[in-house]
Formats: structure tokens, C-alpha cells, sequence
């Protein structure tokens, strides 16, 4: 660093560090922002400084004897940067384990008095509108680092159970799931379209053909199941439908893990698992911005989480979860009928009144599930599981794949899909077939719940919704 | 594991442990797939199984007094899935330390002879076509290990650094950087578009306005790093130029660390650091398939990639390499003139005759870089670098970013681009601006680099580029 004009022979160090691991005594630098600033009428001044490393500030005391006091520091305005050399020392304030002794405050960049982020308090709306400024409040330098630590815990606990990270194409010719409404991805002028007698000329288009965003990975992920072993996906997904909710957005990440030999049995332990290890690290990790979440955003959000992390998770077949609902009493919304999917309402029932903690159903009517779903041997039913828990419903949503040649085939037959466009997922089955098993989560779902915001919008840097892909 | 019905008493262990740490005598279990099977005349057969854990197969011996011996084992085909327990034990054979003798041997799922990776070698342009398959040769097997050691090496590495991972958005409503072509987004059906006073009526698609595929998340990176302190992205962008190249695909993966208060020497060292890293992660984790690379793909990359992660990077300003180059009396095909850029002709010249090892060139022109690279006090040039290494050219492309408003703003006027459609990008300067730096990594040059494989289409799962998106 010693050719910053930054630095200085004070050691650059975060406010994390300085708050926490610095020895009192020590000299040190920190880089910033100024939250808020109050003069004392003894002649010094209380800045606030933060760096987005953790949640709390360092308190700066810059005394009234510093060469720039009265021309820049007692009028440094919320928002503004500045550079601080000085001394850590004990705090004589209230909930201040640490203080930095000024030696100098330099001034890096003012913050005009309209700086949008003032002391007072803004909606998580207003806040959407300046996502280019949102992550210098509180809530969101939390959000950002709880969403880092879980990212980042999602690649440790794959890579320990030995499974391989691999990039499954984001831009596809083939709707194949026909998991939702697809994003086209184009290079035709559409004011200039080409023809060939007289409809759009789609040969003329990148690829050849039409091509869409992927909604998953999964189908590319057996390939490398069924090669690898184990492998893991954690990228962006997408889905064009016209849903204006606080659970949905139009781009989103998605984990998406694969493991040849992994029967459904050991499809829940996986899932069971990582979702214990997530909550493990980030409330382990995370605690001070984990408490920020309780206190301001979602009380009662620490022991939620806590007893998902610590209790084992339930199994339930469908059949049994509508035997319960049905004999429950409860006056439900939509009727329970077996064949029908079960709704939110009938799911918290279950979670929250029934089995009162994590819940993994399984063994859905294969009628309202996907082609690729293991047909189990009662003919009505498929190897699929969700994992469910209470006050948020439907974490995680997997199954076994078919993976015998002629029952696939079959229900590609009776789902009315072209084999042509399949061919190298059946191949799959052709050459040296094995059970093999996976799941997805979508991963601002689990921001969600994790931090327990009320809007999807807030748990992602920049929400692509319909009408809105700002910044 | 017990509900599974792949799993008896053996417990079940990956080819690699069992390989590298089993002990011998211990009872254990594989799954995988038949990469060779001969018969001895002893009354047995050598079946060399691999499961993609590691490059090396795991010899498994299989009397003929096996009950299934006769019906299956004795014509087991290459490809066939199978789950083999037994006892480990040392090996008589050459090469093998470990080998299984089976005490069963499941056919899971057979390959029938048409399969289309026999023993003969294909070429990788022919595996392309099979890109559902080629994960299970050596070559791409390899290449999958290595591409996942890097990829949680880059996570690692900016962890422990203390960047916050950020998900910049796939979706953007503005052409920002105007960095290449780009991708348009659209839910307008191409065949009957939505017009309004006989043009297409772009507030009718999905997000009000015409909405495009990112070609970099920097800008929205400088975002966190001016308010978290330091940030990196890893994901997906894209190009939609016509090139069909052995270094150029249309969907790549991208990694863009953005940091405050980084001036340019911080940015070198950041970008040095990280390459060594990366380097060291996967020569130290990866021995098995590198050294595959060095003998089967390219001779001589280990000592290659040894040099460069051994070696102190040279940095040398873009003026001082164009003297260099005009005094230095090669025959350039292109000629070297200050104010245009360096060719990968003189790049090689730098690095392998001149430096003989990594080099970082700096301080470009201003005119042949992008508005947002911070001017430097000549008047003419731009704190831009890029890092070079011998016989692959530029690895990172980065630089300070320009802080100061008005030097900004002057800049963007010289440049005809609209202020209107940089608000944000501008407002990050106006409210407590810090000088802050970054770069860029493509991910699969990367992978094509460390591996030396001569096209970077077979260092991605999926290639897409300009007449294909199949899989």
C-alpha cells in the first residue's frame, strides 16, 4: 500500500477489526462513512464511522485541537467519507467497547446536505428506489452480509460432501421443463424483423432458433450427475410470468444439487443437512447482524430459526399429510381432495399446528408433478419430496428421477412431449443408468426467511420484477 | 443411508478414498461406471471403475466363482453402471496401489454397445456433440475438477480477503458500459409485436422498456463497494459478436472484485495475490488431473503455471512498453504506435522475450478505454492495468475508477453519453465519493489457461456461441 495516497504509516484495518480485535493502544486507520456526528460543547466531536464490514459503528473522538476541526470536521455531514488515523481505546460510552482517539480525520468526499439517507427512518419501498444507496443503511449492510455468509456456506457445505460446482447454461434452446414462462433472448431487430414466407425467419436468430433463459439447471445437472457423481449448481434462473408478490421475482438464484446413487431417503438427509448448516453458519457467523433482524425487522426470528437447526425433520407421505388434514377439523380455504396439491394454508397447518417444526413431505400424486419424477410402485405416486417449515412453507422442493428407459418414456408419452427434444436426457437412461436423485432452493427464498424480511425485493441487490429492471 | 436399496453392510466410499486413504483390509463400497473390463484366464476379470471423483480408476477384481459371474459380470460393457463390494487390497498389478476384490458386483444400469465412448479416442470437437457424455472421459472429467477447484478457490479467496459476494443483476435495462453487444430480453411475441403509432411498442414488454443481457456487473458492483467496502461478483455475462473463435463464447463466467479505497498499486496487488492463489489452490489440490494436462493436453503448462505463481509480477506503464517495443528492433505485424492499442503480438513480446514471466502494463491512453477509468494528472492517460501472462496474453482487465465528478461528468460529455442514463452511477460520486478500483477475470479463460486446453469451448459444461445453444 505504499503507494496510496490513502494510506499513512497507520495500518488500514475495518471497523470489524477494530471493534472487535484491536488491542486497546493500538495505532491504526479506518475507512469510511460518517453515520451521524454530534458535537460535544467540550470541544471535541462524535463521529460515527462505518465501512459495511460489520453492522456497528466506531465511534471517532476528533478533539477541537485537530488543524482541520473547524473547517472540516464539525460540519462533516451524514454520508461524507473520511479517512481516520488514531489510537483504539476503551469507550466511556454506553454500549462501546472501543473508540478511536483521532490524530487527523481527513475528508475523502462530502456528502451534500441532500444525501437521501438522513437519520430519519425510510419505508424498505422508498429504499427500493435508491438500490444504489440502500446498502449504506443499516438493514441492508445486513442483508448484504447475511446473504454473503449463506452463499458462501452453500459452496463449504457442497464442496465437504464432495460435490462439484458446474455452470449449467443460462441461455437455452429447449423449454424443457416447462417450469414456468420463458424470457426470449434475442439479436433480431424486432423493428425490422426477417422473414421467410412471410413468419419471422428464427434461423436468422444467434443461435439458429428461438432461445430462451433457463428456468433450471436440473436437466443439465443429471448429465454431470450421472458422470461426476455429485454436483451442485448455484446460479440465476428466471421466470417471465406476471406474479406482483412479495415471494416472487422475475430473476433469481437458484441451488440446484444432483447426486448419482442418492436414492429420496437420502435426498431428505442431503436437504436436511444443508439447511441445518446454513442456519449453523449464519447464526453463528452473523450474530450481530442476526440480532439487528430480531430486534428491528422479525422478533422471534432467532428461535425459529434456532429450532429448525436443532430439530430432526419430520417425514410424511402426502397420503398421510391428507389423512391429518382432513381429519384435522380445521375449516380450511380449498378443500383437501387426494390428487389436488396442498395449499399454504394446508401446509402451515401441518408444520406449524400438526407437527409443530421441519417437515419433509413426500410421495406426491404423480398426476401433479413433473415427467421426470420416479414412478413409485403403487402406480399413483411419484418419489418427489418438499421440505417444509413453519411460517414459510415450502423451502425446498425435490425428487427422485425416473431413471428406467421405458417408465420415462411412458410418461413423456402421456405428458405429450416430443422425445426428439429429450434426446439426450433419455440417453441419460440408455447408457449405464443409476438412481440419482436431487433438489432446488431458491436462494432469496432462504435470504428471506433467514432475515426474516417481508419483501423478496429487499433479499436481492437489484429485483427484476414485471416493469421494473432498474439500475 | 438404510432405506436406500443401492447400500448393504459395505459402507459406501468414493473412488478416490478409496484409491488414496482406505486401508487395506477394510470392507467397503463403490459406485460408478465400467471404464474397461478384461478377462483374465485365470477365471476372473479386471473391471476398472470410475465415478468421477477423482481421474484414476479403481481396479476391481471379480472371480468367476461370483454368482452373477457368468450371466453379467464376464460381459460387462464399457459405460454400464455398477455398485462393486469387497476388501481393499494392496495391488499386484503396475501403477495401481489400491484394488478392490469384489465379494458383489451389481449391475445397476447397462450400456449397450453402441455407446458412444469406446476405448477409441475421440476428438474434442466430435465430444462436443456428445456434451451429455463427455463428462465422463478423462479429459473432461478433468477439466470439471479443475473448474470447481478454481471456482471455490475464487470464493475462498476473496472470503478470507473480507469481500462481500454480490449478485449483480443478469438482467439490465441499460447498456451501460456499451462493453460489446448485447442480448435483447423480451416477452413480445416476435410473430404479432404490440406496435403504437406503427412502431413496436417496447412499454409493452415485460419490463416497460427494452431490457438486455449484462455484459458486466462493475458498474452495479462500484454500488457495494462504496458502501460495503469490498465486493466481488461471480456470474454470468454475456457477448452477442459474431465471434467464432478458440478464446470467445457468447455466455461466459465472470469475476469483477470491486474494492473503496483501492487506488491502482492496491488493484495490482489484489489481482496478483488472487492469481497466485488460484494457481496455488489448484496445483496443491488438483495433482492428479494437472498432471493428465502436462502429458496429455500440454506439455510444459505445470512449469508454466509454476513460474507465474512463483514470480513477482513486473509492472511497467503502457509508455514505457511502447518504448520498449519500438527500440526493440522485432518485426511486429501490426505496428506499435502510442495512443493505440497493444496487440497480442507485442503482449507475447513483453511478457516472453522482454519480462520473461507475468507482467501488469498500466496507465493507458485514455483514448482506447472506457469513461469510467480515472484520469491521471498527464492529461492522457487513464489509471487502467492489465495483466498479462506468457503465452496466454491478458488474464485481468481493470482499473481506478474516476471519483471526481466533474473530471467524471467532463468525461462522459467527451464520450456523447447520457447523464440521464448514469443518475445512479453519477449520484455515487456526489454522495461521499471514495476512490475505489477493480477488475476483471474472465472464468473460463482462466480454466483454459491452468488447463491448456487449446479451445475454450470444452472448458465451459454448455458452449454457447453464435449458431449454437444445444443442451
Amino acid at each position: 500500500m505504499e503507494d496510496s495516497a490513502c494510506s499513512n504509516a497507520s495500518k488500514w484495518v475495518s471497523v470489524s477489526f477494530a471493534r472487535d480485535s484491536a488491542s486497546i493502544g493500538e495505532s491504526i486507520q479506518i475507512r469510511g462513512w460518517v453515520r451521524t456526528r454530534r458535537d460535544s460543547k467540550g470541544g471535541f466531536s462524535f463521529i460515527e464511522v462505518n465501512d459495511g464490514s460489520c453492522l456497528g459503528n466506531l465511534q471517532v473522538i476528533a478533539d477541537a485541537s485537530l488543524p482541520n476541526y473547524s473547517s472540516e470536521i464539525s460540519s462533516l455531514s451524514v454520508g461524507s467519507s473520511i479517512v481516520v488515523s488514531g489510537v483504539v481505546k476503551a469507550s466511556e460510552g454506553q454500549g462501546q467497547s472501543r473508540e478511536l482517539a483521532a490524530a487527523s480525520v481527513e475528508l475523502v468526499g462530502l456528502a451534500p446536505n441532500d444525501f437521501p439517507l438522513q437519520k430519519k427512518r425510510h419505508s424498505f419501498e422508498k429504499l427500493r428506489e435508491w438500490a444504489h444507496l440502500r446498502p449504506r443503511t443499516n438493514a441492508f449492510g445486513a442483508v448484504t452480509r447475511v446473504r454473503n455468509r449463506l452463499s458462501f456456506s452453500v459452496h463449504q457445505f457442497f464442496q465437504e460432501e464432495g460435490f462439484n460446482y458446474v455452470n449449467t447454461p443460462i441461455i437455452t434452446a429447449s423449454d424443457c421443463e416447462g417450469a414456468g414462462q420463458m424470457f426470449r433472448v434475442t439479436t433480431l431487430p424486432l423493428d425490422n424483423l426477417p422473414t421467410k414466407n412471410g413468419k419471422v425467419d428464427h434461423e436468422k436468430d444467434f443461435f439458429g432458433k428461438p432461445a430462451f433463459l433457463t428456468v433450471s439447471g436440473q436437466l443439465e445437472a443429471e448429465i454431470y450427475a450421472t458422470s461426476m457423481g455429485k454436483c451442485y449448481t448455484f446460479g440465476p434462473t428466471f421466470r417471465a410470468e406476471n406474479s406482483n408478490t412479495s415471494r416472487h421475482l422475475s430473476e433469481f438464484w437458484m441451488i440446484e444439487p444432483e447426486a448419482a446413487f442418492f436414492e429420496l431417503p437420502d435426498n431428505m438427509l442431503l436437504a436436511e443437512r444443508f439447511i441445518k448448516r446454513l442456519l449453523t453458519d449464519v447464526l453463528g457467523d452473523c450474530s450481530e447482524d442476526m440480532q439487528f433482524f430480531e430486534e428491528r425487522v422479525q422478533p422471534g426470528i432467532l428461535d425459529a430459526l434456532r429450532m429448525v437447526m436443532n430439530k430432526p425433520f419430520e417425514h410424511m407421505t402426502y397420503t398421510e399429510a391428507v389423512d391429518i388434514l382432513t381429519a384435522s377439523g380445521e375449516k380450511f380455504e380449498f378443500p383437501v381432495n387426494w390428487g389436488a396439491d396442498l395449499q399454504a394454508e394446508h401446509e402451515r397447518y401441518l408444520t406449524e399446528k400438526h407437527i409443530c417444526g421441519p417437515l419433509i413431505l413426500y410421495n406426491y400424486p404423480k398426476s401433479i408433478k413433473p415427467f421426470y419424477m420416479r414412478c413409485n410402485d403403487d402406480g399413483r405416486t411419484v418419489a418427489a419430496m418438499d421440505v417444509l417449515v413453519p411460517h414459510v412453507g415450502e423451502i425446498v422442493g425435490g425428487s427422485q428421477r425416473e431413471e428406467r428407459l421405458p417408465v420415462l418414456l411412458e410418461r413423456m408419452r402421456e405428458m405429450n412431449l416430443d422425445e426428439k427434444e429429450y434426446w439426450w436426457y433419455i440417453e441419460l437412461r440408455k447408457y449405464g443408468s443409476v438412481p440419482h436423485s436431487g433438489f432446488g432452493l431458491g436462494f432469496e427464498r432462504v435470504v428471506q426467511w433467514v432475515t426474516g424480511m417481508t419483501n423478496i425485493r429487499d433479499c436481492i441487490p437489484f429485483p427484476r420484477t414485471p416493469g421494473s429492471a432498474e439500475f
